[in-house]
């Protein structure tokens, strides 16, 4: 399998913490977003989004990082990263989407540049949108874990689902835009929870071969 | 099963085209988002995330249309709205998620309610916001769909999938802000096929119980 993506991504950071937790190896493409190298080719051929991760398996070329987890999930299903029963299911993609439909779209890299650009908004301004939309999205997932029994240690129970492999970029993101998080204590919780697993920790931007500093 | 949601907001009507899809009865229980009912009691206690569509069924209280429609699809498999093997549900979930990842989050009506209070759009400038993630996200879709040949008389085959009913709710949004879309012909293809099925036409926002003018 190869991936491309890119280190700082939170939507392939998803991808690589999948592949961890189930043990899959595979080839590292890196794509330089801030570079455009998603727009020139050879990529653009390759996506037809434009958009990291692709996930390259054999004949199939895989895109949209929640739908290359479910096929790793049918083409690999050990150890699991969705519970059993459906409503644990339902559970553990709603706070998937959760952060995948709520949050992090309104902070991508072209979202902000358009705001910059064609909305003429500050550096503040773009700041406190980004900080915005981070800080109520993970008020609402807060309200979800704190509310559930299923939650702990992990979003799910105590094993990392697919859940945990969207929350944990996107805390990456919150830190590095300086977000608030004590608001959102069991969220952390789950967040610390999981950079103690190796998988988690391997997949993290650092460690990726086209990291920066 | 009881479906609380809204006649305009394309995450509900998702939801009651899968249902209608599934041949599935359900109550409907409106939501007004315009004048904040997602956000007071005795809505408030239903949804942590505080949006629509939630579906309660039973005990089970589920959240996110994507999530609902992959648990509707669990529980009641015929007809299937994800085709059988894991290449081809990665595409139609792929599908999904271009819109309701990349093109959705951003045309939102708290997203649009921001940038008119916080950062001073003017109409104009919220207009344009909105049409450019419509038109240019329809154009990765339109890429996908003119590539594949997989593609038709549906997204995915000659059966309606996931990728159906995230797209249709998604144009009629494009048509009500007078988007462009004839450079999209075989989304519109696919579009115009759809609405010629009874269950599209049943789920439409004309249809429903709280449909205004």
């Amino acid at each position: 399998m190869r991936l491309h993506n890119y280190f700082r991504s939170s939507a392939s950071f998803r991808v690589r913490i999948a592949l961890e937790l189930k043990g899959l190896g595979y080839d590292y493409a890196p794509v330089h977003l801030v570079k455009g190298e998603q727009l020139k080719e050879p990529f653009a051929s390759i996506s037809p989004e434009r958009l990291v991760p692709v996930l390259q398996d054999g004949d199939h070329t895989l895109t949209q990082s929640l739908a290359i987890i479910e096929y790793l999930e049918e083409t690999h299903p050990e150890p699991p990263l969705l519970p059993a029963d459906a409503a644990g299911r339902a559970r553990v993609r709603a706070l998937a989407l959760d952060i995948a439909c709520e949050i992090h779209p309104l902070n991508n890299l072209r979202v902000l540049k358009y705001l910059v650009k064609e909305l003429g908004a500050s550096d503040e301004a773009k700041t406190a949108w980004y900080r915005h939309w981070v800080e109520s999205g993970l008020e609402a997932v807060e309200r979800q874990l704190a509310a559930a029994p299923a939650a702990g240690p992990f979003c799910h129970g105590d094993r990392p689902t697919l859940a945990d492999c969207v929350l944990v970029p996107q805390i990456f993101n919150a830190r590095r835009f300086e977000c608030r998080l004590d608001h959102v204590p069991t969220v952390m919780k789950v967040f610390d929870h999981c950079m103690q697993h190796p998988a988690f920790m391997a997949a993290q931007p650092s460690r990726c071969p086209d990291a920066e500093g």
